[in-house]
């Protein structure tokens, strides 16, 4: 594609994501779609010669949008907020338009430079002391795989990266939360400390885990020959945004000299407001803390930041140094390529530059605040109404709500709420997401999309309300039915 | 920022990237830089207020792009080629302005299954039979990485999934050639094997991995008690594009049930050209490839695509279902989250689907097979030449030289080698990079750059043969006038 083609094709594009972004509230928010249909509509073979960008465009529309999730949307109330600021946009566009990668310092050094920048705007931004260094990764799972390896290396004295399995077999356990993230689990069979060696702590009323029963299991797991080598916190767990006690398990894991890392992938932007931080007391203490901008903060997918206090641990583990990297520099910057697992990288920093500096701190900021006081209004509107009940504690945008109609079983209420969900999202008005926390199904209502406005909660509650009681009766008349026909054929 | 700034500022930003490319050729390709000069320019705290578009591209022009190392310029001949179409920017675009996040097909049908459609076309496009299925990961590091795990899981009978490291303590054993990338090493520590279980084969004359020598290797490690898990096979070697004999290497694998790995990420490209897929004989016994389009391909990183042959095993190696993504399609779609370790992903398929579109397997085959033969063509100049030697056998795109006056001993080649090809980079007239293979600097040129025609690769050679003339006449005037000095000193 020559320039010229570009520039016509671009500006084609920009304005057909202009127009998608101003017209998004027309779209149903999800299109029900069988398993198989896009692949079947798309050509089996890659196509001998060129085709124009028109045809390209055309079967985008017609055959992969109607197959998109919006995530953008205002209704989008599903898995959690990934929002892609428009400015964002432009600074990753930038980002491949330059096609910079950046396998050393010297392949680009305003990308190094920029990335160290902006993730110390971002240290300051979360209220972290400067001793914090970091690096963005492509996803919180890879941060977090990231902190799970320097914890082996740490409990190990950096055996594994270097003996590996032969060494003496006493096994490392991690503990986390039982509301842990699944990427916890996948890092430590990643790294081979097994799942075996996962200890999921139960959760407290409030759902923070339960540091006394976490002591107990260190103790036992000692005692039959492992070694505690990390705790993973979360603060602001998938399911329910529960919190961890951050400075309660500071203490356990200084105890025992273990690796204490904190998930705030998602959370993590509502450390933004001062008004917040005491969520995170302790995290001065913590060995590593992710946090996601691409998520509630804004920035394009992939802008995960993993921070780190002793980065020279971190590095020791990550380097390699092959020939062809070798340079003058060598002890004088930052060779990003040991803070992550890939050599290369795109130029990611641009669109968290482009976000911030067009956001400003302050429009971040009201933007977080807004979420969080909307989530508390529902959650009250909620609370308010008979049959209705908020399961959560509303820790930052997150409410989880069962509708629990009178007479009703355990299985039914089970039953219930995914079938009401599931009639939401079919609807196209709004998209929720279900999930299961302590053996019981509820409805996260994930408020945070960039457009998500009062109005669209209230909205998306009246639908709740209709969508719950439609169901309700749909199953109470097919009881009714069944225990009619029950009788019948008894007599 | 609204859809209406954004329609403006988007159209500023494709202009700039139309004009950057169209007028690339007038930039230096790098220009020299001090560490820490670019973080000196920018802000120390992040902006509390809001800032215009305007200024952050001004910013963007005056502060960051002279500390850009221009990959997409005709000059370019450093590292690899990372090359990204114009196309393949407007599929990322349309993915970054979409914002969809794959954490599920749910999540996004279309983002699953044009995926699964791209890596098809992709399979098809490299000769492959159809029984390789594929992702797209970050990088080729993330691929070898998840080959090793796999290695290991089978190796080990999937026990270090599960029971980690309490595993009995007979060690896994890598082999790979010398001139493997740095990510397999990288890999086998991530993954826990530990460095001291890489076996780093020698190479024969030609530069592939001596099979002969890998058997005794084997037969040494298992007499001391350990078990061979994998052979990864290098394809075009980051050096000097060395090619392992895979069929012979996949004989040992075979023998001892060893997960073998082939690394085609640069070189696989070439496999696009009928002609050139003898050098992968053997490919089809292989367990995983990785082949990147985000190289010499044209796709915009990250984009790295990951093939397996038993793609049960990984997908049981890799996933895991948290009740937040459990849905009633489970079984009847892929899932791509197990397929790779982070849970969540761009719409990466756009860019990928893009570039194989707009160019045609045609047009991506002919600039492949240009650059071929470019590289065969500089060769020949550079034999025929007195003192120049092509230290390599030129199976990609890449020509390893050296200049080698007369008189000159080994470390001053060495010297010599790498101060002229600094000579050229810091006259920005070209940018190269010098490795070391066997024990001797040389200077890689590697062609493929999407502009790179002839007459830049001529350019190119008088370049080099001045700057390396200067600098031989440079050093031997100081040998010249050291000896003078020895003998006024002596006399």
């Amino acid at each position: 594609m020559t320039p010229n083609e570009f520039r016509e094709h671009g500006h084609a594009v920009i304005d057909w994501i202009a127009t998608y972004r101003e017209k998004i509230e027309e779209r149903a928010v999800s299109r029900p779609i069988e398993p198989g249909a896009i692949r079947a509509a798309l050509p089996k073979a890659p196509p001998r010669h060129a085709e124009p960008v028109s045809d390209i465009m055309a079967d985008f529309e017609s055959i992969l949008l109607p197959g998109v999730l919006h995530w953008q949307h205002p209704s989008f109330f599903g898995f959690f907020p990934s929002n892609v600021e428009l400015s964002s946009v432009l600074g990753d566009l930038l980002s491949t338009g330059l096609g910079v990668v950046g396998v050393s310092w010297e392949a680009g050094p305003a990308l190094t430079e920029l990335e160290e920048t902006c993730i110390d705007w971002l240290r300051q931004m979360l209220g972290l002391r400067p001793a914090w260094r970091g690096a963005i990764q492509e996803s919180a799972s890879i941060s977090t795989l990231i902190a799970i390896i320097c914890a082996r290396e740490r409990y190990s004295g950096c055996a594994y990266t270097q003996g590996g399995i032969r060494q003496p077999a006493q096994p490392g356990m991690i503990y986390t939360s039982a509301r842990a993230h699944s990427s916890v689990g996948k890092a430590a069979m990643i790294a081979g400390f097994g799942m075996d060696h996962i200890r999921t702590v139960p959760t407290q009323p409030g759902g923070s885990l339960d540091a006394q029963v976490l002591r107990a299991m260190i103790d036992q797991d000692i005692a039959s020959g492992a070694r505690p080598a990390a705790i993973v916190a979360t603060t602001g767990a998938t399911a329910n945004t529960a919190m961890d006690d951050i400075a309660a398990l500071a203490d356990v894991a200084e105890e025992w000299g273990m690796w204490l890392h904190v998930d705030a992938a998602m959370g993590g932007a509502a450390m933004l407001l001062p008004e917040c931080r005491s969520e995170w007391e302790g995290i001065e203490r913590a060995d590593s803390i992710v946090v996601s901008p691409n998520k509630w903060l804004g920035a394009a997918f992939d802008s995960s930041v993993m921070f780190v206090r002793d980065h020279e641990h971190l590095t020791r583990v990550m380097s390699t140094r092959p020939s062809y990297l070798r340079t003058q520099t060598d002890g004088q910057v930052t060779q990003l390529r040991d803070w992550s697992i890939p050599l290369g990288r795109r130029f990611r920093a641009l669109k968290l530059w482009f976000l911030i500096r067009e956001q400003g701190v302050e429009g971040l900021s009201k933007r977080i605040r807004r979420d969080m006081v909307n989530a508390r209004r529902l959650a009250q509107l909620v609370e308010a109404e008979p049959e209705w009940r908020v399961t959560n504690k509303i820790t930052l945008q997150t409410v989880c709500v069962r509708h629990e109609p009178p007479g009703f079983g355990d299985e039914e209420l089970d039953t219930h709420t995914r079938a009401w969900a599931q009639a939401i999202n079919e609807s196209g008005k709004a998209y929720l997401t279900a999930a299961r926390v302590d053996d019981a199904w509820m409805v996260r209502v994930s408020i945070g999309a960039l457009g998500t406005q009062w109005q669209h909660i209230e909205k998306l509650w009246a639908d709740m309300r209709a969508h719950a009681a439609e169901n309700a009766a749909l199953m109470q008349a097919r009881t009714a039915d069944s225990a009619m026909r029950g009788q019948k054929n008894a007599a």
